[in-house]
């Protein structure tokens, strides 16, 4: 006797695009449709321009971002209201097997509840986030989060 | 007899760092030191904001400005003149093991040089920036470089 096994979800698949120009040295302008273009640069260490957005700060941005927004939707769902967010993230990078890669990086969400909302529900919607996010889950560093839960009256 | 290898080289580390502040649905300001705030929202289809920069927009971004970055400083070091290098990011995201992310990313660069210069060597100096990228080297998605290559007299 055989037996067949359906599966019930289907899952989309998603593709994302954007543009880059050089223009000088290790600078040139980032671009998606329909959005404002940004200027791009090396890290001054690595012999880029000053006061301008690098691969490295986008990419903590975007693992930051990412977190926040799967947070805010999670939330949104479970009906849990948020006063405030904010985060920083920090990137570690190390020389590994002839390279340079992030191996850590930490994010540290403050995030603002009123009194009657549930802390621990709180946390454990971050924490699913946290595994949730496009992002990081694209990444091979290891990622902390370390947040801090406020409740405001 | 015993014998002590020596390390000849010995490796910096590196920190990179950015802020995020939400502020209503699922969009906030991105931030980093002495650098112009960013908008972040999530993408349209996961119900962002239109016509903002998304975390996704902004690994794909990051991704391809690390290998024109680490591809212009090797092309300096080679003494090799690049008159042009534009590029653009495609990254797929699935789901596998019970969560999205980007399983490929393909970086198109069109790179234009001179006639005198040497197409070969030009692919030589784009490979070795695509190993040593440290973006592309933090990520679990294969990236794969589709790269043409300009003469123009």
């Amino acid at each position: 006797m055989s037996q067949t096994i359906s599966p019930k979800l289907t899952y989309k698949t998603f593709t994302f695009e954007t543009g880059l120009d050089w223009d000088a040295g290790r600078s040139g302008s980032l671009s998606a449709e329909g959005k404002k273009a940004l200027r791009v640069t090396a890290p001054p260490v690595f012999r880029g321009e000053a006061g301008q957005w690098t691969p490295e700060d986008l990419l903590l941005a975007a693992v930051d971002a990412c977190t926040m927004t799967t947070f805010m939707a999670l939330a949104e769902r479970a009906g849990t209201n948020i006063l405030s967010y904010r985060s920083s993230a920090e990137g570690l990078a190390e020389f590994v097997n002839g390279n340079y890669r992030f191996t850590r990086i930490t994010l540290r969400p403050t995030i603002e509840i009123s009194l009657s909302t549930d802390e621990n529900k709180v946390r454990e919607i971050l924490d699913k986030a946290h595994h949730n996010c496009l992002i990081g889950n694209s990444l091979s560093a290891d990622i902390d989060i370390q947040a801090t839960v406020h409740k405001t009256a």
